[in-house]
């Protein structure tokens, strides 16, 4: 007998174009870029982040971040963002037009000493500069790294993920994607993390689950957080983001699978799957390589039968 | 706030040696099978279907059922069956010194009819007729392909399944696995065939879920039955099961990846995966190809770097 009762409409973040295309090391076109933005856009996508404004010499994948966003129609239907990790990413971002702005720490000192060369407080301070040069129109995400599992510290507890949570909150961030960098989570870890994430924060409104399929457990996790109230799911069209020398090595779950399941369950996403299949289609003959997302691949054996 | 519960141990069903290698293009010798079998039992797999007793015109894959059963040591922590499809199968299995024999029937009548040639009333006399000949003591395991989807009728009524089911429990079959054959189901179908199937038999006992993991959605499907009580789970080591020639089209739900949920649930499987790993790399290596399993790309990404 079940009680199941999912949210009837879920919100998906597109981090293809970002997430995505920054762990891809084959260069990929701004050209082709663009046209991948607005089929996806078309596709009924409702949110891409469509680049970060990092110092090419880091991200040389992402060094054309203004002129994507140039380029890109004012879509009345698909809203943008960027990612950017400091003062000179934040302006370019705004003069380039964008309203919606996401930053970056994480739950896992040592992670977040290695990837950004500074202490999870010294992150906190220069969000809090940032955030006073940004007006209250501009939507901020923060991202939060290693939530589940890090490379360098194992499991994560749950209280370091609300401790983290809690300061942005008091900065005043609109939303908290809580990140499975490594995909090492199961949903018992899912399970937890809400537990101790809604003594702070309602989980239906400002919490974003951003998942790595890497173990294949990505979907399940899903699940368990939409029984839990959860709305926000971010994902890479194709699930871009692994590496492309290692077939199957995933990296964030695929936008198609997420896509699949939610319609399995009768949520609604605004995406047309067929019409995004297609988009990822086109983009893997673009690329030159394969995307490691399941539902796209059983339409690419068809197709090559 | 969570209050989910889930079973302390799970049974799982190691298909890969059938359900996968009757799917795979490539020639595997029977030594490799052979020694690929002795390896999973190692890893302590608790049961495993050995092979298929077919007619080797039509299943070349498994020519060598009885010299593979043949060859096995008797294991005293794993149970062997195979799957017949007929008299002569069972007898072949049953002089082989095999004591779990699987069969299979449908929900989908034109599917059982295009892989039977037989319509589901007439796969279940045969069964009836084959059941007269054995005696108590054998385990008989039967298998219900399309219970989700069929890929000629489209959606299955759970009510066909039940229907199935009730008539296989009549005439004193052990087990029932419900097969999702092409890979379509979402946990919503798991809850809504579970609702009707606890109309008539013991969740937590006589139903195994053979999943599929085309989609990838095959883990959240697990995860679903699991929250029911469900206890006996089929898989396949590295996802075995999909066309090698389409690299990512995912076959069997793959054991390392099913033992990876299940362990970060908690839940007993008795298998040790970091040897279930080592075993499929090495399986990988004698077909050279690479297997689907998500998991085992973690670990393959890391040798090769």
């Amino acid at each position: 007998m079940t009680a199941n009762s999912y949210p009837e409409k879920v919100r998906i973040v597109e981090v293809g174009p970002r997430d995505g295309l920054q762990n891809h090391s084959v260069d990929v076109p701004t050209k082709t870029k663009i046209e991948w933005i607005q089929r996806l856009c078309a596709a009924g996508v409702g949110e891409i982040e469509i680049t970060s404004f990092v110092r090419p010499d880091r991200v040389p994948q992402l060094a054309d971040a203004a002129e994507v966003t140039a380029a890109l129609p004012q879509d009345q239907n698909t809203l943008y963002s960027a990612l950017v990790p400091n003062r000179k990413g934040l302006e370019s971002a705004l003069s380039a037009g964008l309203s919606r702005i996401s930053f970056f720490t994480a739950a896992s000192e040592t992670f977040n000493q290695k990837n950004t060369n500074a202490t999870i407080g010294e992150s906190l301070d220069r969000f809090r500069a940032l955030l006073d040069a940004i007006d209250h129109q501009t939507h901020v995400r923060a991202y939060i790294s290693t939530c589940f599992g890090c490379p360098y510290e194992g499991d994560i507890d749950p209280q370091a993920v609300v401790e983290v949570v809690q300061k942005l909150l008091d900065l005043g961030v609109d939303e908290l994607a809580i990140s499975d960098t490594i995909g090492v989570a199961t949903p018992a870890g899912v399970d937890l993390l809400l537990d101790a994430l809604e003594q702070c924060v309602d989980l239906t409104d400002k919490i974003a689950l951003h998942l790595h399929d890497t173990r294949g457990t990505a979907l399940a996790n899903v699940y368990a957080a939409l029984l839990r109230g959860v709305v926000n799911f971010d994902s890479a069209a194709g699930g871009l983001g692994g590496c492309p020398f290692a077939p199957g090595a995933s990296g964030n779950l695929s936008t198609e699978d997420l896509v699949y399941l939610l319609h399995g369950l009768g949520i609604e996403t605004g995406v047309d799957l067929d019409q995004l299949i297609e988009t990822s289609l086109w983009f893997e003959r673009e690329l030159g390589t394969s995307l490691p997302s399941r539902v796209l691949s059983t339409f690419r054996a068809r197709s090559t039968k």
